[in-house]
């Protein structure tokens, strides 16, 4: 909490602006056949333009080593120590899913599974059923009410659901259903607290129920639920750094996680251009822009070198739209490193490029993964990254007399 | 205070030297017509030939993106961590003045006010008098005896004056009179703990004979106090580090920030030269001597970028004195940057430079904001600054067997 505390005590408001352009998984790795990276590969004018005129570094999101998830990745860039801010499973996967979670609901991610007939898992994802299996799946199950308390099921992708139980009084404090493993039977919930008695019933009744009602539809005869957790409070961005924020995201995860720091989630296209567009058109309603680019992460998993450079040319091809609002800050990086060859999330550190007026301009003079080493930011951790963007808006105080 | 501990249990006595020579708000921003900083502009070649024997790098004094206060920049410098330990306004603003203020002591900032009939606060500067009718005013409420208090009042510069109220078993707990904003009425001081209801009791009867005494004083017919605090306890350098430090410098708030952590003070001229020549003198006396240039921070501060260069060209040309004293250990570094486009403190991070035999000479050949970006020191929070003076003097041990 220090940072935040320590922000929240100098944070001003201010008529500047900020423009946070998060390329998902921006960061990669050389290409074996010519050495350079997905970044270094792409042909990008105008971010190397606006790298001249900027200063640059590499920046981990949690700590050198770590591979993040896009919580924590996100987490990090608003300034939110990601190891002390979590997001319980059930949660983050409900926030994927645009979903309206309530503060009192609880959440569990949820599989369904195949069990033999003494009621051993035999294959925790049900074979990966397709999502629209899933979807007539989770029809069924919807909407049963135990006790007091409806269970919400929703789909997310192949064998994956969400379950909310929608109650009064409801806590999270419940074990696991899922055992993690194949070859065992799924486990009881049970409560880690007195007061979370209510709920692990509540948990147990609905898995017998569903057990019933999927017990005709081998392979998915079974459900495994996990995470099971509220929507976490964490202090906003208006209330941290005395912003008023927006978010552009085309994915739901992001704009879940935009809307757990309070932004404002702003209606938006499906294309890049798309959302820079949206950028335009609210740009004198905000002061603090979070704008989130997903396809580039998305390539990177498909272990698709050469889509993963065309999408950042393609970003860089719209930056003009961005650059001609001529905020007082821009700032670009990435939530991690999705390199094409680890077809996943990594831990190398990210790219940045911080530009303002007072900046301090460092000799970089393309943005690239090899370039930014030798940037006037060095290697930071993220969480320094708002801070830097408020102090470059002038939007923070002297700390200290 | 982990860093603290950690060098206490590791210091060694050993008869090396160590000069911090610190360049008040030292890093700066780039001209508009040339490209470059006052450092950069700066004809140092002392500097510069100190720098291709030594190693280089840029320091963050809080952290990426916080803009330090004075008390805050040299805390760090001295090693002490500036969020943990930090001094209330009014002991700084004593500090400042070179007020001999004791352990009991409460203190306070204060300024002389404007309030109309209904006494709402219509100017909290009072139009900022000059130092001279500050002066006078501060006779006129000094040593009153209030209970068994009594408060000693001092000029500060212009509106400003320190407040410090002298008796036995007071504590500093206390809110503020100041609104900080016109429009209203002065506040009502209240004890914060129970413990703390006498001396809020004798700071608003203060308050009420300052009032009478001023009434027909108008524009300052009112004053307004505070960050009411003590001397905070730190441990000194001499414990953490088994150093025998010593301060040279030519203004109060740095001589009060030496004493805070136990640094003898020096007596001293006027002048850059007259500092250099009283460490000469002393140089024998003392293991560890802080050196603070002010002036640098002055001309930041007034926007003057040609006379922050002329006085690190006037640092430079005195360099020698302290050269050819070869002590085994020099650094030189800022406690902020004071940019003259700024014109005040700001975020930063200060070029430092180090030197000793054992340092380890990076590639960097010229003492610039651009160049130390290179420096074998990297970027790094200047809490670790005196850890590495120490370790190239020779004065620590090993950690762990």
């Amino acid at each position: 909490m220090a940072n935040l505390e320590l922000i929240k005590g100098i944070a001003k408001p201010s008529p500047t602006r900020i423009v946070l352009l998060v390329i998902d998984g921006l960061g990669g790795l050389p290409h074996p056949q010519t050495g350079k990276t997905e970044l270094e590969t792409a042909h990008t004018p105008n971010l190397d333009q606006l790298v001249t005129k900027g200063v640059c570094g590499l920046s981990d999101l949690v700590s050198p080593g770590i591979t993040p998830g896009s919580g924590p990745g996100h987490l990090a860039l608003f300034g939110y120590d990601p190891v002390r801010f979590t997001i319980g499973r059930g949660v983050l996967e409900a926030l994927g899913t645009d979903f309206d979670l309530h503060q009192e609901d609880v959440a569990a991610r949820g599989n369904f599974c195949t069990v033999d007939e003494k009621g051993i898992v035999t294959d925790r994802r049900a074979g990966r059923i397709s999502t629209e299996k899933c979807t007539e799946l989770c029809q069924l199950l919807d909407g049963l009410v135990i006790g007091e308390v409806k269970i919400l099921v929703r789909p997310v992708k192949e064998h994956r659901f969400i379950a909310v139980f929608r109650g009064e009084g409801l806590t999270a404090d419940i074990s696991d259903s899922d055992p993690q493993q194949a070859g065992v039977a799924p486990q009881t919930v049970t409560a880690l607290e007195p007061q979370a008695d209510k709920v692990a019933n509540v948990a147990n009744q609905f898995i017998a129920q569903a057990k019933a009602i999927l017990a005709e539809h081998y392979p998915t005869n079974m459900i495994l639920l996990r995470g099971f957790s509220k929507y976490p409070c964490f202090p906003t961005m208006s209330e941290v750094y005395k912003l008023k924020p927006a978010a552009i995201a085309g994915y739901p995860m992001y704009r879940g996680l935009a809307k757990l720091v309070g932004m404002e989630v702003l209606e938006t296209g499906t294309s890049i251009e798309d959302e820079f567009k949206t950028l335009k058109q609210n740009y004198s309603n905000y002061d603090f822009f979070f704008l989130h680019v997903k396809e580039t992460d998305s390539a990177g998993e498909d272990g698709d070198f050469d889509r993963k450079v065309r999408i950042i040319e393609e970003v860089d091809k719209v930056l003009p739209i961005l650059t001609s609002l001529e905020p007082d800050v821009i700032v670009v990086t990435g939530d991690h490193s999705t390199p094409a060859l680890l077809k996943g999330h990594s831990w190398h550190p990210v790219p940045i490029l911080l530009y303002s007026k007072w900046c301090r301009p460092d000799r970089v003079g393309e943005f690239s993964e090899s370039a930014c080493v030798s940037g006037g930011l060095g290697r930071f951790p993220a969480i320094q990254v708002m801070p830097l963007a408020m102090a470059n808006a002038l939007k923070l105080k002297k700390f200290g007399a």
